[in-house]
């Protein structure tokens, strides 16, 4: 089928790589927990899905391409028994065997199983690849995973507690870990915190940790806190212990992008609510760049609170002027001539009876690639709007993430290209306007702790040249 | 696995059972317009779908259990080549050999192949059926669909608009149907207009009918109106005719449910926009039951409009309190001790800094079974909402419907059962009500036209003893 | 997928299209019953298995393409529960959804359930579905079975078994059928006993009905017998009823290409072991065209017991030459230029030992397109026979079949276009001879009672113009 | 599926391992020759099957459980680009994850890709694995194969061949291996040469190493010769390098169940035709245990020419006795009462007319579990024979294989609990006798060079505690 164009998932939004989850319960339900809770992390990453669960002896792994729904059923599910286990959602494989870089992770080690899940990126992962295939590994994979999963199994330390405690100083970069061993979950972030990770009591008396607090709260979790930077947890049954093995960075990286776009809006980030996060984004950008309008209307789903946020703020009315079809999803027919033209109206219908007549303020989260914003100012004029003017709920995205957030390379975004003006243009909006990065902060409620580096080019961490998301793919596909 | 219970869509929603599309056009891309088309109707049945196309000589159909997506990819659409074609996409099909129900239902005839996908319900099926037997038919469907279909084949009549016509006057109920033959495509709803049925114009010349207007409009159809009552339309390329051939119903009987849930947000209905109608849905409601409370909270996705307008009138502002988990569909696997207990939560949670101390108007547009509101409300008040006034934006459903939606019997409602104040207690909410049939008219700008059935129990067309949906199952499984 | 070429499967065989069988049992193991006879017919079509249960008020089905074994598992079969059951296995679907031409072919009829399967042809079939089409009906596939399914429906008479009596004189041509009803199983064979049908009791007192002995004898079945030519027997539970409906053709018509080449070895046929029958076609074929030579070689596996026949008569010694892959199946994979070349060689070896220096007897069955012969006859001069004298043990074919073998039409017939010295010249081999048709009969052991119209063209019943196989394809495809 | 009995396959068979090929071409054609090949070679193992590529670059895989025929289509082959590839198919994947232990098993390693196709078994894989988890490794699979790979990648030396060279002390047991690397493909063979390998070169100058030399065959190889033991050859375009790394040993140990049972009969070993040996066996195994009887009967398909030889130096007549099932597979229909008594039914059905009244001699090829001989000898006797001698084409088997044969454990093994008597009363024969080990030798033509440790317990190579297959599964599953 790869003679086929993919094309209607193409929009335009960075890809976050992974959810991950872990849970360690005094029960045998764990599976069913992980399998749940993946769910819930599912908008983390649709591509592949795994779950691997440990009985106390032996380890056991089911993971493929697929949503979590299509992955498990209950005959993959029953055989994952056991007290402990991990689970992963993946945003996408990078070709081949598709299920070669799926996790989590899994390998026997002389210190018995070890199942790794990872949220995040290294930026010294192919160095560190060198290295390990320098002492004569052999890797099966292209992902930084497996080079963190095989620097664990060969660290030295008496616990496993010890042996991630010794390798964390080597990684650099973003990483939010969920480790499965024989008998217990270990979680662990990196000192600049770029990727979220918390955990919470189930009333069962075991624990979580997960990607998203969304996901702890559909467990019907309580006492939900933050892994902290550097902090290591390890989660037993009805057991947490943590130590904190790294000191944290001076200055947290907590991505900006997860209030922007990716965290669900239920979700807590920095122990503020995202869905309150994005309507504060609203009302900032309405009093950074007012225009007079008749109708605030978002780009579903993601900006609906950023526009109900503007709407307060400017006292413009909103109202709904996209229809989202909710079933499009990756189609592998080609469309030909007259579908072809039609474009983004598989994705969004226009509400006539809202736009006619009217001057509208389109508000979306963020310009990545700049594909999607034409065509839907122009369905909004199609439809009967006078005016169109677009406002971005983040800063002009300028420079490539390096800490796990799929944008493409810097030459792939727009704002990278083109000064404001030529963006206004190629949108076709009668104005165009971003969120400033302090309004950001502002909205936020931080002034640093952030990592801002695709909208300043400040990296936190030094990341070297820039390279493809497929840099370190190596030898094998 | 039917061993399996099904859970998580078993949420509280009437089911439609079917959208449908017929596409002429002077091209070769008949299928894929179909196809595309289909994605527009996902939403009116997800649990089968299929395309039949005619090259002038050979009819050829695929059709499987699944969505859109699933059931087509580019090696089944290929050989679909012809310049006429219709397809269908259904809620469910009815046990046993599961694409037996399946749509388009073909057949060789002697005048030619002849493929039908309908929308409605027959309340004369069973009759109709019991004729074709007795007339030596072998029926290989459980479905009033091919009930019609043979009762067309059988026909006298030199055209198949002449065979349609003679036919009408044996079928009580609602039919929204689509034919395909030889060399055109031909539509006809029944004289009560229960369900809708749309033609339009495509940028090449060529036409399209459809259930909803969204699906038009997405494949960029111009000249947009609707199928009347009583009326075969004709499409053949560039051409359309159109022939009254039943005296519409003195009063129309249009599904008011279509405004209340069904169709799509921006679909027309009766000429009105659903979205527009859903928002004074909202208003009508904060006039006849106001409450004074802190926040007006809709059930995602299809209260958000009401919400929006409710919060307009009343003057209490909107907020999200609840989010959809887009990604939760069917699962087979059956939910252990914790997990049941998280019924809802799977499905939705709750934004506690929206709710946290705040008295809290929920609105949601439809109780049927009353399985979900209960749970719902108790999401809103774990979450800290401190009262929760519950705001149905329907009458309540007290009578199953016959005419092509999936409520489930009489005694399966739960307003067929209990009173106001039993169902508020059942519900837990602090107070409940529901919009008023004239109320729900007024928002609708009609005093007539509409099947209020559900509501009223006075049935347009006269339905004799109460059915089961699989009560014409027969002989075949 | 239908841009590549099937290729591997396209030997020279002619093609029976059948395997049926039928089971009523006083447990309600039927449809395993069943399942496991199919096993035994599946050398009689490889590409659909379906299997219908009635429990005596529903009857359910489960039918699709591919092997038994792959068609059914014990999710699908567990459904199927009843005491009477028929199934089906099927050489080829005509193309478009497969599906549409599996058997049991099944509908619901005044009188309850009646599910058809079927082997053989109707050579007025395409009269009967003109017929029906004129009387109204619609047809959704393209078989003679619907037309005989629906003409029964249809039918008149009190009983399944009257209405059968009624409907036979009808029927022109080859049936072997097998009917499920609400509380029985059916048989009838034609009346010129084109095709194999026999009982059997099985060790439950229950009753079986199937194409082969074979399948009999796997299920422990006694008492077997034919159905009789003409005959209608009934079975249900532990009772047997036997009805001569029509009178049988004075010259029966049984198809001689059984003992040829479809029947397992193991089959009575006539009363004769087809084992028994092939060796004396050796025999006999050694008589009549005896030659020098060292060694008698057959083409696996068929014409293994002529070639031991033929070593015996001739004194000349039997051994192995070819080996063939028994895993080579129907492959999608396109050979490129070096595979093509090998053709015949993915499927055949030579065993070089046992040819070297050798004038070779090499045995086969039959001539049909002559596409195999020339490569065998290569293959073994390559691995160093001196000599190869190719010997069939059937005569020359010349003309198609019409009564359930697909040979492909008369200029399909390699004999039918050349002379028995073009023939040869055409394989390649030293020598080139037939069994002859009296030779044949002599191995048979009958003078008369056999269709062989494929070696003289005297159809027993009048065929009409020569047609395709998919000639009454009609409109849908 | 997992509570589904499996039993269809469960017949008394030893299981073989693998099947191995490897290709270099100057053609790009690699992926297909290696895909024919592995037809040629699906009876070494059906339960699996993969091809890794190299385009000199990067080298790409693809495997999956099945059989060749369903792991491949035109999608999956179609990325396999390159000038060099190895297959492999497998007999059964430990459990788990299916495609966990498929093969080849490919890394990526200093010196570019590394892939691996495995015939064997390592006596000393336990140890040598031990060793790698000591030294930090992490392992994914619970296969010998990724330990020999994971050796290679890190032993030191220059060339691959050097690698080799130097890591081939450490293995003990056996393995006929394929490597692909970067730009060539080379193949090993244990000092001992247990398991067979050869090479041949193709019609186009390339050359081909694989199992068996009906693979070579079938691919239309020419020079072909045996991969020595303890040799390493290079494969690169029409190139062919030969390089003997390690001292034979003083005596071979070539498995002899190659000739009884594994090997297709057209392959060589040992420069013997199997089928010769076959015969051979046959014919020994008359002088030695010879008995008044009628009728000479095989067990098909395996034991045709020993009967065959049996036949023709006894003079007693040879005859099909029984007729096996070709279709019957895996089912996980798990049987219940009556078919559960029919057992062996299922897979073969006796030919009553050559039994009834005879004196019946039945040879087959070896006494593994036990569990097939008995219903056999009942089957024959039910059709009617009169007497039946048993006589086996290898001596007792009374010791588990440990290179790569998988028989069971010692006490799976009849023979191992139970002497001729007991044998010959547990099945039911008349008289019950096994070819004599120097016998067996005679017919295979040599005094020594083979292992008949499974006859005799003297194992070549020292295999320490008896151990299960799954003995090193660990700590994953």
């Amino acid at each position: 089928m790869a003679e086929h164009l993919q094309w209607t998932d193409d929009f335009d939004s960075p890809h976050e790589e992974c959810g991950v989850i872990g849970v360690s319960s005094p029960t045998e339900e764990v599976a069913q927990l992980v399998f749940f809770g993946l769910f819930s992390l599912q908008h983390r990453g649709q591509e592949a899905a795994g779950i691997a669960v440990s009985d106390g002896k032996q380890a056991r792994l089911h993971k493929d391409d697929g949503l979590v729904n299509n992955v498990f059923d209950a005959a993959s599910l029953a055989p994952l028994k056991g007290k402990n286990g991990v689970g992963h959602t993946r945003y996408s494989t990078t070709g081949g065997s598709g299920t070669r870089n799926a996790q989590p992770f899994m390998v026997e080690t002389i210190h018995g199983p070890l199942a790794v899940a990872h949220n995040g990126n290294l930026v010294n992962a192919q160095e560190l690849r060198a290295e390990l295939l320098g002492r004569g590994f052999g890797l099966t994979a292209s992902s930084d995973t497996e080079v963190m999963t095989l620097m664990l199994a060969s660290a030295g330390g008496p616990t496993w507690e010890d042996r991630l405690a010794r390798t964390l100083p080597a990684w650099s970069g973003a990483y939010s870990l969920v480790l499965l061993v024989e008998n217990r979950v270990i979680a662990v972030r990196d000192p600049w915190g770029f990727r979220p990770l918390s955990v919470g009591q189930l009333a069962d008396g075991g624990w979580v940790v997960a990607s998203e607090t969304c996901a702890l709260e559909t467990l019907g979790c309580r006492e939900i806190s933050e892994v902290a930077a550097g902090e290591i947890v390890t989660l037993e049954g009805q057991k947490i212990t943590r130590r904190q093995a790294m000191v944290p960075s001076v200055q947290s990286a907590r991505c900006t992008f997860e209030f922007v776009y990716f965290s669900r809006p239920d979700s807590q980030w920095d122990g503020r609510s995202v869905h309150s996060v994005r309507q504060r984004f609203g009302e900032q950008l309405a009093r950074e760049h007012s225009v007079e309008a008749d109708v605030v209307v978002p780009v579903p789903d993601s900006s609906i609170p950023a526009a109900v946020g503007y709407s307060r703020e400017s006292g413009i009315p909103y109202n709904d002027g996209l229809i989202k079809n909710r079933y499009i999803g990756r189609t592998f027919i080609e469309p030909t001539s007259i579908m072809r033209e039609r474009g983004v109206a598989m994705k969004f219908n226009a509400l006539g009876e809202n736009l006619r007549g009217q001057r509208v303020i389109l508000i979306d989260d963020s310009l990545v690639r700049g594909t999607t914003a034409g065509p839907l100012v122009q369905l909004l004029r199609d439809a009967g709007a006078v005016e169109v003017h677009l406002r971005i709920t983040s800063p002009p995205i300028k420079h490539a993430c390096h800490f796990g957030v799929d944008m493409g390379h810097d030459n792939d975004l727009i704002a990278a290209r083109m000064d404001l003006e030529e963006l206004r243009q190629v949108v076709g909006a009668d104005s165009l306007a971003f969120l400033s990065l302090d309004g950001m902060m502002l909205a936020v409620g931080r002034e640093d702790g952030y990592c801002n580096a695709c909208f300043t080019g400040a990296y936190p961490v030094s990341v070297g040249a820039p390279k493809r998301k497929d840099a370190f793919e190596g030898v094998l596909a």
